[in-house]
């Protein structure tokens, strides 16, 4: 095994020899820009091996040849596909922006505000004397500039010897004018913090210093909840059990989040008694299962939360694992399913702040659509099912290595697999990118049936003919055939596939159209269409656009926005300020239940045809 | 074994048939007023068994006889030392005011505040539907008539189920404006606290109902701490190892108070999780432990402590069992050697109230004084050493059975026993009584020494005289004989006896001369003295006054208060008021370092002498 540090967010990974660069960032959680899956065609996955790195001479290749310039070669950049690693390297990312600063890239924003609460205190004690028996608690707090603090009995436990190892010269760290611990010494120039963002599938965690804003380093891991089931129902139904069941699935959690906090500390150097402040983010069900909270009631109609503001709580409730003190703050949920990660999003996109109408829509197994504009905030959610996660599709997968994940209808198909090598199956953006070839190149008609009859199929080109067959049951189209492919079997969309997609993304549309209509506003007038979360990252906007996933907007007003929910869990950790305007979206947020809606039958048979929504 | 309840506070003790009345009462910790300590003199301990109950009928002694009206046998009076328990029986005690109204009987007040800060508002809530999904938190909060209520993590876990179980009938406990937790159904009766008193040596609990202020049971336990040393500057030392031996400290005291809870519910049939409010009083080092704070500068000079304030924490955070998100209030400390249980005197004494000059002394191994008057309270803590607890006497021991507790000198020595029996050595109290008697008699001149010389010694009656006798090594005096003794030796007081006492009740002088000083007031200006402390419920005040412990004043002057700091602490329980008022008179009380003025040396020497102090 080697180590690898990517600059400048110093995240290293472990990996064997022989493994390249693009599978090191893959494996780090680094995002390397790749469109074509590291097959060598697309060349934007450069890297560079800084010069001092003996790793750098080893050979380059001819698809390198191809799409670096020989100054670029002789300044160390490498395509991260191409290059294979051999010893411990560090390796510079092209966009020197961190994620963080990445993030404001979208909104034109120079840089988010950097307040913390968290704040250090160098401050030098007087010696106690029989004249002065000032207690050590009093006589600190005597000479902080802040007030009104409250006894802290876990800091005050072990402050004598504190503040005598410290020689009378301590570091006191607030959070507002609550006392989180005070340090020997002075330590003002170490203050962390963590953003944490909890998805039903994967854990994500940010390890930030507070002064600078900067990301120290991340890490994700799949959430261990998934023993318990892949979405969120099936987390509550085992929650539901019983309070051993719920106690179980935090557990679970707080023991993954740890296990990442505990990595960051050791690449970093950091202790987690450093870190003294957590913001975290997740849908709603993850936010009650995160804090313990009985999320019973929120599967069953009328899906009612336990809770839905802002949280604040100390970690040792929990079991956080940094320091004990520290204050981890949960944004506020707006309703049952839409949740804190939401919140986030709109925080990181700063809805309040865009001109015009703007819709943001997060998708996954539910799609959560915001729609702001009219000095309104408006949210649904709309319950896709998982078929955009690839589940629930014959040869659907995640979207990880040897998912097709791009696909092109000519004269016959073209193919983008992930890490390239062979199709092992179909991710969401591929199905998106599959079904809208396929409507385009006519191998499917607007609702959805394959071309039948000779009217139809002859207008295809013969080799993508060859690929619609019918089996005893029903109609496929085969993707790639058997000898193409991982497992020699051919990879095919059945008619059953094109369905579930159509169920998926017509719900989603019902819930675009519901609100745009509650604002009083046409699709046309939507100003900006703001795809946030990994999906919304690879999905391919014009097929989006083809298929009627997404109004029927010129392009150019469709923007990816990463991962925004992830965002804006730092910038709330950063600011107060930020916190505080990501409660007032959240109680300014008026959710629309979609179930209620009478129209939303209508609207959803509406959007299951494929055709551009104008 | 059988069964006895004191009425009326409903205290159950197991002990084995053939005890008396008193030696359960004793077993209780219930007080059952007897000064002859069970030897059917004095015929003080009446106590009822009510007709109903058969056991009355057992037969009367003639010692009964002789101190009952046959009216008060045929009500079923007895005397508790005479009275011999042969199967489960229901004693109503001779005072019909429980511990806690008795305590108001010293101040002259009908009745303390009862005016708890916890209360339970029984509420019905509106049902969810997809119209109305507010969360159960809000739906909960909404229909409160109380406002600013923080989010309760703990109370909102278990929420939906206890909502739902009770058909959305719950009871909601608030402390203030914090929720503590929601219970389903209407249970408002029921609404429990305990007030805590955490000594060196006994740490005693009351269960009380925080509506009527009436104290429900009692129990007591020696302090588990005792493993590490009787007095506070073992504790200190041990403390200070480092953090596992001041957890193991903190963990000791907190199951032992968890253990008397745990009996206290048992008996009443009142669940922990009905507790909502835990009042605890202790001296400083107490409070420290108790805390788990590090109290290792209260040992050497200049004795710091690291708080005296008013700490109000969750009971979750130290493990103490009672509900969870209960509150625990430790009452302020004044200084490192006077705590929250000399506060606690001063509030049940209500010093604040009383008119003129009130000196109270809390007597123990520290005599905590207190002198109120002219708009001031001063305290300060004289370091009486351990004699009036018994160690550092040949022949001490703690007051309990076989000890002597009371000493009168005639023409020979009369002692008083508690529980009767042979002695088997002397207690605080009656070495007071022994030291002031032998001083009248003459078998020690002011100076302490022993009488000497035929001058000195014909004056003796005979058997005293004979009583005085020359070891090896120094004089000494016989206070009992051994053939009257329980290991047949005699017992003796020696010189050096004598100089311990002396050394003791010179410090507690010279700190009360100290604080009449600083007031400018003479001894004779004081209106009031009140002795705290069960050591001040049993010291007779004319040997007291006799042997200058006390300054020579009307005897009527001189009261008892019992376990003040008990007492104090149960007001604090029943009343934010009085919480208000202990803050107030911490903060307002001057403390006298005693060790930095230089007064105390030449007081101290003036302290030493037998004599009156006027």
């Amino acid at each position: 095994m080697i180590n690898v540090t990517f600059l400048p967010s110093n995240n290293v990974v472990q990996i064997p020899v022989g493994s390249t660069i693009l599978q090191a960032a893959s494996a780090a959680g680094v995002q390397v820009e790749s469109t074509c899956g590291g097959k060598g065609t697309c060349g934007k996955c450069k890297v560079q091996v800084p010069l001092e790195n003996p790793s750098q001479t080893s050979q380059v290749s001819v698809i390198e040849t191809k799409f670096l310039s020989s100054s670029e070669l002789a300044a160390g950049w490498v395509l991260a596909c191409q290059h294979i690693l051999t010893q411990d390297t560090v390796i510079k990312l092209q966009d020197q922006k961190d994620a963080y600063r990445r993030k404001t890239d979208f909104v034109g924003r120079a840089n988010a505000t950097i307040a913390p609460s968290v704040r250090k205190y160098p401050v030098k004690l007087s010696k106690p004397s029989v004249e002065d028996q000032t207690p050590d608690w009093e006589r600190l707090l005597a000479v902080l500039p802040v007030t009104g603090i409250e006894f802290n009995r876990t800091a005050a436990a072990s402050l004598p010897k504190i503040i005598r190892q410290g020689n009378f010269q301590v570091t006191v760290v607030l959070d507002g004018n609550r006392l989180l611990t005070v340090e020997s010494g002075d330590t003002s120039k170490r203050c962390f913090g963590v953003a944490m963002d909890i998805g039903t599938t994967t854990v994500v965690v940010y390890l930030m210093e507070l002064s600078s804003g900067i990301v120290i380093t991340s890490g994700a891991l799949t959430n261990p909840q998934q023993v318990f089931g892949a979405d969120v129902i099936s987390r509550i139904t085992h929650a539901a059990r019983g309070p051993g069941q719920l106690q179980e699935l935090q557990e679970k959690v707080i023991d993954g989040l740890n296990m990442i906090v505990h990595r960051l500390c050791q690449e970093s150097g950091i202790g987690r008694e450093e870190i003294y402040q957590a913001v975290v983010v997740g849908n709603t069900t993850m936010a009650h299962l995160f804090l313990g909270i009985d999320p019973t009631y929120l599967a069953p109609a009328p899906f009612i939360p336990v809770f839905r503001e802002f949280v604040e709580i100390k970690a040792s409730e929990i079991g956080l694992a940094i320091l004990g003190t520290g204050t981890v703050r949960v944004l506020p949920n707006v309703a049952g399913y839409v949740g804190s990660d939401t919140v986030g999003v709109m925080l990181a996109a700063e809805v309040d702040r865009l001109p015009g109408v703007s819709l943001i829509v997060d998708i996954g197994t539910n799609g959560e659509i915001v729609l702001c504009g009219k000095d309104r905030i408006l949210t649904c959610s709309a319950a896709a099912g998982p078929a955009f996660e690839g589940a629930e599709i014959k040869f659907g997968m995640r979207a990880a290595e040897g998912a097709i994940e791009g696909v092109r209808i000519t004269e016959d198909v073209e193919l983008d697999i992930i890490a390239g090598g062979k199709p092992r199956g179909i991710c969401g953006s591929g199905l998106i990118d599959a079904i809208a070839e396929m409507f385009k190149a006519g191998v499917i008609g607007p609702t959805g049936r394959f071309a039948s009859g000779p009217a139809q199929l002859d207008k295809l080109p013969f080799l993508v003919r060859e690929r619609l067959r019918k089996t005893e049951r029903a109609s496929e189209f085969v993707l790639v055939w058997g000898k193409e492919t991982a497992s020699a079997e051919d990879i095919v969309l059945s008619q059953k596939d094109i369905r579930e997609m159509q169920l998926a993304k017509g719900a989603i549309m019902a819930g675009i159209m519901i609100l745009v209509r509650e604002m009083g506003v046409t699709p046309q007038e939507i100003d900006r269409v703001l795809l946030a979360g990994a999906f919304g990252n690879y999905i391919r906007k014009e097929s989006a656009v083809g298929i009627g996933l997404l109004p029927s907007l010129s392009l150019e007003k469709i923007k990816t926005i990463g991962n925004a929910a992830g965002d804006g869990a730092k910038m709330a950790l950063l600011s107060m300020e930020e916190r505080a305007r990501a409660n007032s979206l959240a109680r300014r947020a008026e959710h629309m239940e979609l179930s209620t809606r009478k129209e939303f039958q209508e609207e959803f048979m509406k959007g299951l045809d494929f055709k551009r929504v104008d």
